[in-house]
């Protein structure tokens, strides 16, 4: 019977992803892995932000199924080892990250912020109409999260167009991709979306060229990484004007320091890393097909290519 | 040529309609009436909230069309001619209804109105992950909006479950029908959304003993009309503790007085009713489409029976 460690940042998550794989898995052995331990000679490893040296003892390892969509912090551990990499397509996360936006984003475009603080003074008043031609939205990254945000929001309404890297389809969305149409795709769009997998060429992404390059008035929503964004140019684009708000859920450095000048602004809305967690069961659904499938020499979904990041 | 008169509560709303159709259906002949004006002896009339007299002077009309999916007000006219009535079946409704109850909902569930307090005190804090078997929803009333409304919570993960007069099926959606299932979808829901056609069957039915019906610290959204809900034991049951929030739309008497306990209740979120507004487009070709067809000696979709009330 092969093995199975898990391995996580925190003993008591290593315990909780231990027993929700072991009902998952039952005709596995499963066992968590803390520092200072011997190795466990598994064959695969479950891991999220396992602990430095994990990789450094564990030398029998075959496959890894990391707990979440993003690698960029793991594949920058010098001592991974050079086995299949799986990462999470899903798992509840695409639902979330678009109740997330449409959340935020309604505040604005359907005047929601506004009918609060007319409640606040016993105010009765319509605004305009929602106009959805008003707000077109532009999602950087078209994945699986990405092309399915852009998408329920397409349903809502808003005109929207995606960004990747090479062309592909998503229905009801415009497509831009690869370098030469970025400028295009980001003139057309007011509210710019980031769902980019962190890489050497997505890092710095929304930097001063690009927040010139959008609509006057325009909104930053990031649920990607903190590594995208160069934190002086958002606030200079906040402050001169250029940015009417910023949703940021994620940070270059987390937690989020309380001096931080996005914590007090006025423009931005800071929520602490949780547009999308992953969900117990379908991450238990998802690796224990992925490992069982592996087990009989197949290779499942969501192998990352480290020669791009993701 | 077939004449067709517009009339709605104010000129400018006339005005704004009249343009509207008259690009949508260029082979009629379009007409305003005002108060005060004579017959403009049209066949067929697109009305909101028309003059009181408007049925009195207009004898030649063969069919109306409502510029809305509610008619309660219309048909409790007592000089509404005997001719089919036809409403909005959708026209972006449920599209925006949908992102009303996402927004005002996420705020508890996903927790967005703690992280948005968490923020005033530069305070980086994750809550418990999103647990949506916690909230689940129940839609009282199925037609076109209840329905997309019911889905697309289901498809964010929400547990959704519609309540309407007789059986239907919808995806994703647990269905109970009749007076005898209503208690106990009542008490398998703790988000109730009203979305009933107000008819004399309806009116009140949000009173105290369907709130006490629901699970604890339940949270109403009534985004129908307010003619659904018994203010006092509404009032009651959030003062009690029963119901943790309210979220209302649409209210008894509108606008809502200034002195009106809503609008200063911490429990109670105030919306102009605005959760959704006929969109030009999509009720410009769907009134096209139904005259057209009468036109021809067809019957669009979207007639009233009068018998029921919607």
């Amino acid at each position: 019977m092969s093995r199975i460690v898990v391995a996580t940042s925190k003993p008591e998550a290593t315990r909780h992803w231990l027993s929700v794989m072991q009902a998952a898995l039952p005709e596995f052995e499963i066992v968590g892995w803390e520092p200072g331990e011997p190795a466990t000679g598994a064959r695969y490893a479950i891991v999220w932000a396992p602990p430095k040296d994990f990789f450094d003892q564990e030398k029998n390892l075959e496959a890894l199924f990391n707990l979440g969509a993003g690698v960029d912090a793991l594949i920058a551990l010098p001592n991974l080892p050079d086995i299949p990499l799986f990462r999470l397509q899903d798992a509840g996360m695409a639902a979330q990250m678009t109740e997330y936006v449409v959340h935020h984003l309604a505040s604005l475009s359907r005047g929601f912020s506004t009918y609060a603080q007319q409640q606040r003074q016993s105010h009765w008043e319509q605004l305009s109409p929602p106009n959805y031609a008003n707000w077109p939205v532009g999602v950087m990254g078209l994945g699986k999260l990405g092309s399915h945000v852009a998408q329920e929001l397409a349903k809502l309404g808003y005109p929207v167009a995606g960004w990747a890297r090479s062309h592909r389809q998503v229905d009801g969305v415009e497509i831009f991709h690869g370098a030469a149409q970025f400028e295009k795709f980001l003139s057309r769009s007011r509210v710019l979306i980031n769902l980019l997998p962190l890489t050497d060429d997505t890092r710095g992404i929304i930097n001063h060229e690009l927040l010139a390059s959008l609509m006057p008035d325009s909104v930053i929503i990031n649920i990607a990484r903190g590594g995208h964004v160069v934190d002086d140019d958002l606030l200079k684009a906040l402050n001169s004007g250029r940015i009417q708000l910023a949703v940021l859920d994620v940070f270059n450095q987390e937690p989020l320091p309380a001096e931080h000048p996005y914590w007090s602004h006025p423009k931005v809305r800071v929520t602490p890393h949780v547009a999308a967690v992953t969900l117990d069961d379908q991450a238990a659904v998802q690796i224990s097909r992925g490992i069982r499938s592996l087990a009989q020499g197949q290779m499942p979904g969501g192998l990352v290519r480290r020669d791009i990041g993701y």
